[in-house]
């Protein structure tokens, strides 16, 4: 079972395919970063119109049960997940409707303060709001998965804390490794094992020792490193790909509709795009040199596996249903 | 297996445990009217705090299996229906969404014209508009029934002839008993029957024969005459009760949002809201008198069976599912 447990990629029948000879069972897709409930929905429907045109490649996945569905059925399956809580808007009711449509993972906050939590580039983080607590408990009972990839230290710490079941930090990297803002420490690290939660291994460039420059033996040497400080059912891939999108779109992921001014996030004026990938790791297809790479620091097959997809298979087994009474 | 095919009731923990008092397994509840794509979602909303609240009286019901269960489980399972296209605005993608929220039928219109059809009490009926086939076909594919109770004459007509999924009206009563606005001509019950649709028999009194003085021995012996004509495999229950509600929901049903000026519907200025339900059918305890009256007409067992539920599972059984390849 290989799963990559965050792309937001330009969509396609091309891509589709690549998922399939990249070797992809399971693929989590972000649905949405700015968008109020009515705009996911239509989101949502988009992906409809895929499953319904490509049913020989992918198929909407809402449990464990239904990627190994789908492994048999030689297809990918696609789990939903939105990167901010703006589909809630400021309705809890909301949490279950959009679990109902098929959402996984909810990301309390995207950069910015939400009305759940803070984001990482915010100056000041007072932590989970009164909404926020409410609102996790909600996912909780619904299962709907807290993720905090975009959000502040104190803000992560408590929903670890607040959230009755595992969280998930579905793409970052260690700060240990490479110290960027939106890299975990080692205390968010720590809290996030000990609970049970899962870390997505990001390959997006900003989150890369050495940026596009990073090679695949110092990404699987972090990956060594955290398996011996947290044990290696701890994490997974989480690659951030965001294939064959323009520019504009990094632009809209940074800025929404909440500013008039641009705001370059992990990038600069300078370097304002979307930054390349590593050679490594460029598209879907390239999905088993991550193994390859696991395999060559020293994980044998069965570690391969568990990091490769088999972490959140389990993950998701225990987490997108409802909570047991 | 007991079904109402249609009830709108102020809906409350009273009327949830008269509901089993009554023996029924399952019925069919109105989400809405008027309401726009959003507003229905805050109508299943609470609809979703019902069920968590009262989770030994009620549970959501998406499919005959479902009522199979709560029968066993000693529940009502509750099926959404829409009585207007209001709520897929004027995208055919939130057809599919509808369906995974829950509705399981959707009226084509309701008494005035709409994107899709006619209703009842427009001057002209042009019949099924192109948005209008567009969606009945996407309602056939993914399980979504027709319903035409408030549709006008030929629109009807042409929704039973382009749909290829049987049709259902889920409370109306034949027009040779009682010639109401409301009520259906032979030409639609003939259509409707031999196509494999079905019709739920009303107990709104401007539906019945005599209205709040119908006598229950009248009623069953329509139920007689229909039997005799069609078959007593082409109908069940869909008494259109509106349980406790105030006057002010029958305005809203009929006016909306759509008119500043009054409309009375079947009633009148000098009876403007909702009439006195006859004293054999006031509430849902009164559910086993109907299966008394049509044995007393001379039904026997197994056709008052079907005609208390049976029929309904069945053709729920063939049509709450996407349309088989």
């Amino acid at each position: 079972m290989k799963i990559d447990c965050l792309q937001y990629a330009n969509w396609s029948e091309k891509i589709f395919r690549q998922m399939r000879e990249g070797g992809l069972d399971g693929v989590h897709v972000t649905i949405c970063y700015h968008e109020n409930f009515r705009d996911t929905v239509l989101n949502i429907e988009k992906w409809n119109r895929w499953f319904e045109t490509y049913p020989e490649l992918i198929c909407h996945a809402r449990s464990a049960e239904d990627l190994r569905r789908a492994k048999a059925d030689g297809r990918t399956g696609i789990i939903f997940g939105f990167q901010n809580c703006s589909p809630i808007e400021d309705d809890i009711g909301l949490v279950e409707i959009c679990h109902t449509l098929g959402a996984r993972f909810m990301q309390l906050s995207y950069n910015n303060q939400s009305l759940l939590a803070t984001g990482c580039y915010e100056a000041e983080d007072p932590g989970i709001t009164r909404m926020g607590r409410q609102v996790i408990k909600e996912m909780n009972r619904v299962g709907l998965v807290v993720d905090m990839s975009h959000s502040a230290e104190r803000s992560t710490l408590e929903a670890i804390e607040i959230s009755e079941r595992p969280i998930a930090i579905t793409h970052a990297n260690p700060a240990f490794w490479h110290a960027a803002r939106r890299n975990k420490s080692d205390a968010v690290l720590a809290a996030l094992a000990e609970s049970g939660g899962m870390l997505g291994l990001s390959l997006y460039p900003h989150h890369l020792k050495d940026k596009s420059d990073c090679s695949l033996e110092s990404f699987a040497r972090m990956a060594a490193d955290l398996a011996e400080r947290y044990g290696v059912g701890f994490f997974g891939i989480g690659s951030d790909l965001c294939q064959d999108q323009p520019d504009s779109v990094v632009e809209w992921m940074r800025v929404g509709r909440w500013s008039k001014e641009i705001d370059y996030g992990e990038g600069s004026a300078s370097d304002a795009g979307f930054p390349p990938q590593p050679d490594w790791f460029t598209d879907n297809r390239d999905f088993p040199n991550l193994a390859r790479g696991l395999a060559e620091v020293g994980f044998n097959d069965q570690e391969v596996a568990q990091i490769m997809g088999e972490n959140w298979l389990n993950f998701y087994q225990a987490s997108f249903g409802p909570k047991e009474a």
